[in-house]
C-alpha cells in the first residue's frame, strides 16, 4: 500500500464533520469535543502495529517500533481555537499518520528506525491563554506555577480542565521522559499568511520560529473636555499612539521578514467629548534574528518616548511576554529543500511568524524543521480557513519524502 | 444690603458639604441628592418677596415681581456629573441669587422690571446621556420622543425617574409658557477650559456656543495574523485611524478656536496577535463659525477616505449628533464686555466650546449672553475643579453690573 494523501483530505473532512458546527472547528483543548477528536483519531489506528498511550503532559503518542529505538517523530495538534479552521494543527497530525502507514507498509511492520507520531496537548491556549502547553512541559520550558491558576471564562482552573482529561498538573513535566531516544522532529503545517499565495508557490520550507518581544505601551497624557481645550493646550494621549502606530511600519520594514503590530488600542476615558487622558496598547514584534529583533524594540521603545515627549505626555513600557528565535536544524532544511524541489520543482524558505510545538521541540535540542503549505487568503483561526487540496496532496507528499531522507540521515548517523 | 460675594462662596461651600463626598459632587439630576440641593437651595429663600415654582419638565423658577411683568433671568444648573466639581453650574445659581438679593434690597422688594432665577432640570445628561433636557423643553428643542425610553445604568427609564420627581414627560413641554415676558437671560459659569489661566485673565465673555458635529468613524481591513502576514500584505483598519487622529490636528489648527477630538478609539478583534480588522473612533468638531464647522467635517471625512484606501482599507461615517452654532446677542455681548472691563480692567471674548443651557435660550430667540470665569487647569467634571476665590468674586460682582445694564436696556427698549 503507497501513500494515499487523498485519503488524508477525506480523514480530514471527516474529522470536520464530526468537531465543526456552522461556525467552525470547535476542537478546543480538554473540552469533550477535543476528547472526542481524540478518540477519533485512535480508531483510525485500528490494524497498524503500534503502540499509544498519553505521556504525563497529555500529549498523545502512537508508536511503530523498528529495529532501532532510536526515533524519528512526526507530529502537529488536534486541538483548534474555538470557531477554528479544518487544517490548523490536523493536517500535520493527519499527513504524520498516513506517511506512519506508508512506512509500515513499506517495511512490513517493523521499519529499520522506531517512527512516532505526536498530537500535541493544547497547542493553542485558547482557552486558557497559555499556548504551546503540551509540548513545553515536553520540552522542559513549561511554566506550569504559573499556569495552573489560570481561568477560563467560566472560572474553571487549568489544574481542574486538564485533571479531567486524566492529567495531573503537578505531574506535567515528567513528560520529558518522552525526549529519550528521538533524533529528530517533522511537523507540516499551514502557512497561516498569505506569502505562499502571493508569490504562487504551494510549499516552503520552513527556517524556524521567528522570536517575539510582546509589550503593553501606556501613554499619559491629561484627560480634558473637548470643547474647551484648544489644540495648544491639549496633552492628547492618542496622537504619540498614533505616531507610533505609523512608525512600526518603517522599523520593522529595515528587514525582509520583521513584523510589528499593534493589535489592541484603548482609550480613557474613551468618551466622545474628551480628550484622551490615556491610551494603552500592545505591541507584538517578531523576526527571525534575535539582534533584529533587539533593534526593532530599541527603536520602538525610542520612538515611543519622543512622541510622547512631543505631546506632552508620558510613556511606559511592560513586557507581557518574550521568546527567542528558534531555528531549525541545518541538515533537516537542506533534506525539507530537496523533498520540496522534488515534489514542485522548486524550493522557497520562510521563517514561520506564528509559534508551533515544533518551536519546544527545538529548543530541547532535537533537530528539528517545518513544511507549511500554502494558506488560501492567508487567513486561519477562522472557519474560512482553507487550502487547495491538489496543494495539500503535494504537502503530504513532500512530508513523505522529508521523513524517507530524516529516515536515513538518522540512520547513517546515529546507528553505528 | 450691598452685594455680598462672600456670602456666595461661604454657600457654594455649604451645598458642597451637603451634596459630595469623598470622590467629588454628586448631585445628578432625578435622584435624591439633587432634590436634597434643590431643598437646600429653596431654605435660602427665605425673607425674599418671591415666588417659586417647578414647571412643566422641572425646571426651578424664582421670581422676583417687578412693576413691570417684562422680565430679566439669571440662571443655571444645580446638578452636576458624578464625582463632580463644586461650581459647574452651582456658581451660577448662587451668583445670580446674590444679583436678586441686592436688587430685592435695592428696590425695596419691587425692581422696575421683573427678575427671575432659573435652575435648569438636568444640563449635564449624566445619568441618562441627554444634556439639556430641561433648557431644551423650555426652548421647545427637546427630543423628547427619542428621549422617554433612555435608561440609567440600573435599567430605570428616564420616564421613571422624573416622574418620581414629579415631572410628567409628556407635559414636559409645557416647559415652553416660561418664555412668556422674557427679555433676556444671562448666565455666569466656569470656563472649564485652559484659556483664561493661560493668558492670566479672571474673566471672560462668552460669544455664543460653538456648533458641533459629531460623528462615529469606522475603518475596515483585514483582520490578520500578527505573525504570519507581512507588513506589506496588511490592511491595518489601525494606521488610516493613527493618521487621522495626527491630522485632525492640521484641520483644526487653521482656525483660531476651532477644536477637534477623537476621543474613543475601539479596535477588533483587538488582540495582541492579530492586525487590526476593524478600527472604530468618534470625532467632535466644534466652531462658533458654521462654514468652518462644515470645512472642517468635510476635510477630516476626505482626509480619512484617503487614509483608507492608503493602507486598503475602507471607511464609514455615522453622524451621532450635531447643533448649529449658537452666537450670543450683540448688544449683550456690549454690555458684558462694559462689565468685564468696569471689573477687571480689560475684557476678553471667548467662544465656548462646552454646551450650556444659554444656548438653548438663545435658540428659543431670548437674547442671551454668558459670563465666564477662570478654572484651575482647566479641569471640571472633575472633584479637583476650582476657581480662586479672588476670582469668583469678580465673576459675582461683574454678573451683578452686567444685570443692571440689561435691566437698563429693558426698560429702555421694551417698556414703552
Amino acid at each position: 500500500m503507497s501513500l494515499n494523501p487523498s485519503r488524508t483530505i477525506a480523514e480530514l473532512k471527516e474529522l470536520r464533520a464530526l468537531t465543526a458546527d456552522a461556525d467552525g472547528a470547535q476542537r478546543v483543548a480538554w473540552t469533550d469535543t477535543w476528547l472526542q477528536a481524540r478518540d477519533w483519531f485512535s480508531g483510525k489506528l485500528d490494524g497498524l502495529p503500534v503502540e499509544q498511550h498519553l505521556d504525563a503532559a497529555g500529549n498523545s503518542w502512537v508508536t511503530l517500533p523498528g529495529d532501532s529505538e532510536v526515533s524519528l517523530v512526526l507530529g502537529s495538534h488536534l486541538d483548534s481555537v474555538p470557531n477554528g479552521g479544518w487544517l490548523d494543527g490536523a493536517l500535520g497530525v493527519m499527513a504524520g499518520l498516513e506517511v506512519m502507514r506508508r512506512i509500515s507498509d513499506e517495511f512490513n511492520g517493523k521499519p529499520p528506525i522506531t517512527i512516532r507520531l505526536v498530537d500535541w496537548a493544547d497547542e493553542e491556549g485558547a482557552r486558557f491563554g497559555r499556548s504551546l502547553l503540551g509540548s513545553s512541559a515536553f520540552a522542559g520550558t513549561h511554566s506550569l506555577d504559573a499556569d495552573r491558576v489560570r481561568k477560563d471564562k467560566d472560572g474553571i482552573t487549568l489544574e481542574e480542565a486538564v485533571r479531567r482529561c486524566g492529567v495531573e498538573i503537578d505531574h506535567m513535566p515528567d513528560a520529558a521522559a518522552e525526549q529519550e531516544n528521538i533524533a529528530a522532529y517533522l511537523e507540516l503545517h499551514i502557512e497561516q499568511g498569505p506569502v505562499l499565495e502571493r508569490i504562487g508557490k504551494p510549499l516552503a520550507v520552513v527556517l524556524g520560529t521567528k522570536g517575539v518581544e510582546r509589550h503593553s505601551i501606556t501613554f499619559t497624557g491629561q484627560e480634558a473636555h473637548s470643547g474647551s481645550t484648544p489644540m495648544m493646550d491639549r496633552k492628547d494621549a492618542l496622537a504619540p499612539l498614533a505616531k507610533l502606530a505609523l512608525e512600526i511600519y518603517g522599523i520593522a520594514g529595515k528587514h525582509r521578514d520583521a513584523v510589528c503590530t499593534i493589535g489592541s488600542v484603548k482609550t480613557f476615558p474613551g468618551i466622545v467629548t474628551a480628550v484622551v487622558g490615556t491610551c494603552e496598547a500592545t505591541l507584538d514584534q517578531r523576526d527571525l534574528d534575535g539582534r533584529v529583533l533587539a533593534q526593532m524594540y530599541g527603536e520602538a521603545k525610542a520612538a515611543s518616548e519622543k512622541f510622547a515627549t512631543e505631546h506632552g505626555c508620558t510613556v511606559e513600557w511592560a513586557r507581557i511576554w518574550n521568546i527567542e528565535p528558534v531555528p531549525f536544524h541545518p541538515k533537516l532544511l537542506e533534506f525539507a529543500e530537496q523533498a520540496v524541489t522534488e515534489t514542485t520543482g522548486a524550493a522557497i524558505r520562510l521563517p514561520s511568524g506564528p509559534l508551533h510545538d515544533a518551536a519546544e521541540v527545538a529548543r530541547a535540542g532535537i533537530p528539528t524543521v517545518m513544511l507549511f503549505v500554502q494558506s488560501l487568503k492567508g487567513i486561519s483561526h477562522n472557519k474560512i480557513e482553507d487550502t487547495l487540496e491538489p496543494h495539500l496532496e503535494l504537502a503530504i507528499q513532500a512530508l513523505d519524502r522529508l521523513t524517507d531522507k530524516a529516515m536515513t540521515w538518522i540512520q547513517e548517523t546515529q546507528i553505528a
